[in-house]
């Protein structure tokens, strides 16, 4: 008989939530290839299908049927491999059934560390499952993963996703900006490009990078955190084109009016309750035409912004790889409610570490753009902005590429593990 | 007094006309290279300020006061950096004096060579020049050379600029796609691409390359050549997405409905007469959201898209050199009224070289899809397509980047050179 310290503790479990970045394969694949290597600790390294539903279904995945090819693969490949959902447990008084019942499977399939790879509200119940695993006599080690586009979680400098996002926006609005430079004597004198973040400017501020010089696109950068003055904004596009020739328009697909409300609202509401936004840039590009007369061009990229892995920064990249290698060391280190987060510790050259914050302070707060960052004209990014982002852009992660033109992204096996449970329905959030 | 032979022949002119593409300062660079090493034939390089208008209005820019390492950025610089502009020129009996200033402000400045680098519009311009320098009794050399995304050239196998494009558009469906299958079960059911074509689908096509099986994203793709039947088309997202999870659609700028007119029309028209196009992406997705329900999202890349240098097909890119270098030594071996264009010698490996082609051949004809290349159902591309499209998205020419974390795109001196003439007013066409 092998002695007792050779059999691993218990099963990993790995989960995604929310949206995309181009780099959460990266933080998944940085999980899986440092939780092998702990294989005296870790048992199976189980990933949930679409994230916490998948949990919450029984709906595993077993990681060990993929080969390493694969997971380096992984690391470059853009949306949530494992799957993902905007699925968000409530209190544990209102919804203390399906908290129960995630405990039960981890109990049926022996997993003893949780990690959910999310934004704040992954944070938030990451940090309830630790404690109802607690109460109901299952201690489950939970660590939060930080991923979000929108850098809006509090406590961490910055995070995963966020830079790479951030690159493919600046970039971005360099080259339509640098079209537009081309033609505008007879052609396009307005471009406006509209980028995500619901509630916080930073992606739009990204855009900021792209220009060095006063007058350099993009022009004029619309904030959510700035209410909308069409006046004083037309009057900008005006005295911009009359002096620049072009005016290149960054506008937030959360810019608000200044009765507080979303310019552009689809009416339809996800199932967090936020309201399903899209339609503010050909809504501001068509105020101009209609106001001043110029001819426009205007982009969406919706989804291609966060999902630009052929792009990602390597900053980005290997933060991201970063959180998801400390987040297995955390858990097999007998860690619980904690998120790796990442520290600023030097600006010039730019160093980073990273460290563990507890999950009870990063969970449902939100970061926004410090005023200090934006401004004064509420048009633009401050100094102290730039100094801020441009490390998070620096480097390319470029993926390898196929004989056929396009970059080896990876299709996993996605293996599924038998059922021990009876089927369950979670119709009933 | 040094002898003879050693004087220049006179001065070559390049411009840059209609849209920009990736690479298509990739040429100017070639041009600019290959005519500085060919000093004892051609002394002046000069670039046409904002294309035929410049010409015309003795808007001279001295290539000479860039520095070779500048000459090298701009080979990786998106936009046309000269300036470009969509302004044809009439028939030589409605138009004469336009073509007499021409030939004037060739005259002035010792013009011999004319270098005009554009679709078929400007292969027809370049034609005109050369018959009316020929008839006022100063003979200019005038070589067109192509540039289009469009890919709508004749004779030639494909157009410098449609590589690069065409690579952005199947890599940008390919990680977008990857985006909403990550959460099709609980959100985004169907995800619209609107990509440009005014009237040949090229780059729609291009998307096709993202998928290899059938059920690969994405699913369905809008070519202007194929009349849009309503019924359907939704009757195929409906059973793609109950097949598959869910449904990519790309869309043609130029989709048309089956009365022939474009489905959205801005009702503007630009310098061409040409309608101009966009929101036919947001159309079709809103369409699908009404009739079936599914929850959606679009994306309009608009001039991102042509401006794509940072992910530029090496294919393209060294195609896009080729033709800049083969149209200075066609101009210096004395060739005239010709374009050389791309002739596809092998097709496995894929092997190509430039030759001459008359602008007679090229001049106001445009390549459409052939319908072998559109599936039967209309909704895909051939086999045959992917083996005509493949090769042209090979490779990746990137740009170098700078400590700012962005591609170090090159802003020109532009250095004007000193009129000799009196000003002209084109305001006249």
């Amino acid at each position: 008989m092998p002695p007792r310290a050779t059999l691993p503790l218990g099963n990993l479990l790995y989960a995604q939530s929310g949206g995309p970045t181009a780099v959460i394969n990266a933080t998944a694949a940085a999980v899986i290839e440092t939780a092998r290597k702990a294989k005296r600790t870790i048992g199976k390294v189980y990933a949930a299908k679409n994230g916490i539903i998948g949990a919450l279904r029984e709906q595993l995945i077993d990681t060990g049927f993929e080969s390493p090819d694969a997971i380096r693969a992984l690391a470059h490949t853009p949306g949530a491999a494992f799957g993902s959902c905007r699925y968000k447990l409530k209190s544990l008084e209102q919804s203390r059934a399906q908290y129960e019942r995630l405990i039960e499977v981890f109990r049926a399939h022996d997993i003893r560390w949780f990690l959910y790879n999310g934004g704040n509200d992954s944070a938030d119940t990451s940090n309830k499952i630790s404690r109802i695993g607690e109460a109901l006599g299952y201690p489950v080690h939970c660590i939060g993963v930080p991923k979000t586009v929108d850098n809006d979680l509090v406590v961490t400098d910055n995070c995963p996703g966020f830079g790479s996002v951030a690159k493919y926006t600046a970039l971005s609005i360099l080259e339509a900006s640098l079209d537009v430079q081309s033609m505008f004597e007879s052609s396009t004198k307005v471009f406006v490009m509209e980028v995500m973040g619901r509630h916080a400017g930073w992606i739009a501020a990204a855009a900021g990078l792209a220009g060095k010089r006063a007058d350099d696109p993009p022009q004029i950068i619309l904030f959510p955190e700035v209410p909308f003055d069409e006046a004083r904004f037309l009057a900008q596009v005006k005295a911009t084109v009359e002096r620049v020739g072009y005016c290149s328009v960054v506008v937030s697909e959360g810019l608000k009016g200044p009765d507080g409300r979303f310019l552009a609202e689809a009416g339809s509401k996800d199932a967090f309750g936020h309201t399903q936004l899209g339609g503010v840039g050909p809504m501001i590009a068509n105020l101009i035409k209609e106001r001043l007369g110029y001819k426009f061009h205007w982009a969406v990229s919706d989804y291609l912004q966060r999902a630009a892995s052929h792009i990602a920064s390597k900053t980005d990249y290997e933060q991201a790889r970063a959180v998801g290698k400390a987040a297995v060391e955390y858990a097999v280190a007998g860690r619980n409610a904690v998120m790796p987060v990442i520290r600023r510790v030097s600006q010039r050259p730019y160093r980073w570490r990273i460290e563990p914050a507890p999950l009870d302070s990063i969970a449902n707060h939100e970061k926004k753009m410090p005023p200090a960052f934006i401004r004064d004209d509420g048009y633009g990014i401050t100094a102290a902005c730039r100094r801020y982002l441009e490390p998070l852009i620096q480097g390319e992660a470029y993926p390898s590429y196929g004989s056929n033109g396009l970059p080896d992204y990876v299709q996993l096996k996605l293996r599924a593990v038998r059922r021990k449970l009876a089927a369950y329905s979670i119709a009933d959030k």
